[in-house]
């Protein structure tokens, strides 16, 4: 393919393109970064029109906008549907950074010889949707473009995608495709790729436990009033038993026991537990009973606190008895638990662990449905095919852990089903501190994308 | 009484000097405010002078400074040490105060009709120090001064008094004195005086507990990798039973089983359960099966979370699986608990309660030793005649929840009974936001304290 030689000719600038991109700090979560959110949805619209879409627009939403742009080459052809997002996950803690979050600095690690772009961002998902910008770039460059594409990129998909599901149903004709791309995902590596079948659903839950109107002398009232840190962390212990099964009733009412042979199968994909221990410096795994690692993370629905705070947490000591404790709670979810009602019951739950000493307050935050893509459908089938032509191997179905609530809304309301074809790595360290991303995902991605074109095209045809 | 019209005639001034110490925001815990606590120790040392006190230093210890300043009016009568603290509680969280911590204002509460003072450190302990130098001003002005008396005034009372005991150790003979005079506790109201007869002691803990060596992304890693907050939790929701005891092995093995007789006479100070509720807006206290809300917070030990934090603790949510939470937990303890060896089992039983899956660390932060005076001293005895007088009532005799740590070293190392004649009530929020003291308070405190010294002198000569 010329698109190929083309990519090869173009890495600096196309890795340029990226790095300026990843200094705007296009943070969704937090107000005080609006205008760079809003910046970034700029670059893109420049971006796809540079590369040869039309009817390029900013569609405003009562959120962040959505990026369009599209490039009809001929209706009787095959449309594929890019969608992505340019916001990205809060950066802190800072300090934990070796580099400046919206400062991309490119470093060789142990996993990426060739060199790997530090930045907030850089995997999840600028670094992965403007591989589809690039690879649209060198099949109009070099007149391979065999598809119709229409690109839809979102800015509020780290804050829950709140207004995605009406601008879909607003805009069904407009968006109108034979399959959804999207590389929002991750590969177990560059020896060993895969392609994702299987996407967790989320249901993500603020809660608030108020003690004492004020915040007390522990001195003066410890022992006689209820203290809210206590009773917060004596509930979340028991949202889980001591197989860490979730404790909330009907929470697993619809999940899928799935069979031996498909966990046969989920678990003969390479996977190293001791290094897997190493790499993060623990010294046991802990999960639910009876399921391996890989189940755990692909299959199994889970429960974790991703923060808590309340009291005195400044230096030094402050013998408080604080009025109220706050944690984040979010819930993995699989096929068929509908993340409204797992919510529901979660709150109800939660009051129900609370003691009269104490009020509680429970708020859903955002959520998404859990996702599985058929490996029967053609979008799958060029997906392996695109694989199989760059890394010269099979790719392997493995089901992810994370959630892109987004997909499950293509199923329903444009009948599509995502193909889910991700370059990053589980090291990449997304959401987190020292977010990387590697070169050689980077470039190999462009190519399987093309290639993906292509293959879509000739099996659309058969 | 002269010095009693001397306090009525210069009430505005001692209200306006104790108002321009609460403006100096001497927060020991907090490096940041170095400056200020120690202009808070010169504000001490003017003050002292200007009562009239001889030999007025600033004795620099490793931390912040003691100030000293005495006034021996014949040797061979008794001498009165006085102790109290110019260093004040952390203010935050700020956002919660009605007006700015170090910007006092006086303001009619319910149980104030008369104004208190409201400003960080009003009652904890600048406000009730302070009264000390004051009564000295007015026994001075008046020819009243019946006994020596020496000020001991410490600047690292809020961050555990590292410094206080080598410095009574180096300076026993210039502290040599036949009592101890603190006003640091509160009494129980104006109606109702009391004088406190013992203290809890305190062993206050910071805890760390470490899961992976880097945030994670909770989809990815979540349910297979131990979350640190969840550990967290779980460890400290199993320090206490069902029934509110504390599960550290060894914990209560020196806490004295009080006599039926005591507890009764305990429970016989007035308290009112509901009015107690319905102030503090809750609908159910909480504690030790078995014991009385006043027993809780008098005769037993306790446990509390002081603060907690850990993972994204910002707007919105982040889907992260944090590498480390942590947590202060202190303490109360009671005579005979020792703060070492109670911190020691602690630690132990912590770390004993954590699963392969994560490291703990453990570090004491501070102690104190618990304290009982005995009513049958000569102190104690001028402490009940001195409010007879001001108040026209006997005071009943308490043991308070709270801890003023120096009052074991008073005990051991100059052989002093300590005497606690405290002003403050337990709903001046020390330590908390709004933190206030009664003007009244303020000025009976004065001329009770003018009374003790005439009373000490008259018992001391039986």
């Amino acid at each position: 393919m010329a698109s190929k030689d083309y990519i090869q000719q173009n890495k600096d600038k196309f890795i340029e393109e990226l790095l300026e991109l990843l200094r705007i700090p296009s943070v969704s979560a937090d107000p005080k970064f609006k205008e760079d959110v809003l910046k970034a949805a700029s670059y893109v619209k420049e971006s796809l029109a540079q590369a040869g879409a039309d009817k390029v627009e900013i569609c405003p939403t009562p959120g962040y906008p959505v990026v369009y742009g599209e490039k009809i080459i001929d209706t009787a052809l095959p449309t594929v549907l890019v969608y992505g997002h340019y916001d990205v996950q809060p950066a802190d803690p800072y300090e934990l950074w070796d580099s400046a979050p919206f400062e991309p600095v490119i470093k060789k690690t142990e996993l990426h010889p060739e060199g790997a772009i530090f930045a907030r961002g850089s995997a999840d998902d600028k670094g992965q949707f403007y591989m589809h910008v690039k690879a649209f770039e060198a099949m109009m460059a070099e007149g391979e473009l065999t598809c119709n594409v229409k690109f839809m990129i979102e800015g509020e998909e780290e804050v829950g995608s709140d207004n995605l599901a009406n601008f879909i149903k607003e805009n069904k004709e407009k968006l109108k495709s034979d399959v959804v791309l999207i590389s929002d995902t991750s590969m177990l590596s560059l020896e060993t790729p895969s392609v994702t079948v299987g996407l967790r659903g989320l249901a993500y839950m603020q809660v608030e436990v108020t003690g004492p109107n004020r915040d007390l002398h522990s001195g003066t009232y410890g022992g006689a009033v209820a203290n809210p840190i206590n009773i917060l962390c004596k509930i979340i212990s028991q949202l889980q038993d001591e197989d860490r099964k979730i404790t909330v009733p009907g929470f697993y009412d619809k999940v899928e026991e799935l069979s031996a042979e498909y966990r046969k199968k989920l678990n003969e994909a390479p996977f190293d537990l001791q290094d897997y221990k190493r790499k993060l410096d623990i010294k046991e795994v802990e999960g639910e009973a009876g399921f391996t690692t890989l189940e755990r993370t692909g299959i199994r629905p889970t429960l974790d606190v991703n923060g808590i705070w309340g009291g005195y947490i400044g230096e030094g000591a402050k013998t408080v008895l604080p009025s109220k404790a706050y944690a984040k709670i979010s819930m993995r979810l699989v096929p068929h638990q509908d993340h409204h009602e797992i919510s529901e019951l979660f709150q109800k739950h939660f009051e129900s662990l609370a003691p009269d000493s104490v009020k509680v307050k429970v708020t859903p935050h955002h959520g998404g449905k859990p996702a599985v893509v058929p490996t029967s459908s053609v979008g799958y089938k060029a997906a392996e095919a695109a694989v199989q032509e760059v890394f010269g191997k099979k790719a392997i179905p493995t089901r992810e852990g994370g959630s892109v609530p987004i997909t499950s809304l293509f199923q329903e309301e444009l009948k599509l089903d995502p193909i889910l074809l991700g370059f990053g790595l589980d090291t990449d360290a997304i959401h987190s501190p020292n977010e990387h991303y590697g070169i050689k995902n980077y470039l190999l991605g462009i190519e399987t994308i093309a290639a993906f074109f292509k293959n879509f095209r000739k099996l659309s045809e058969k």
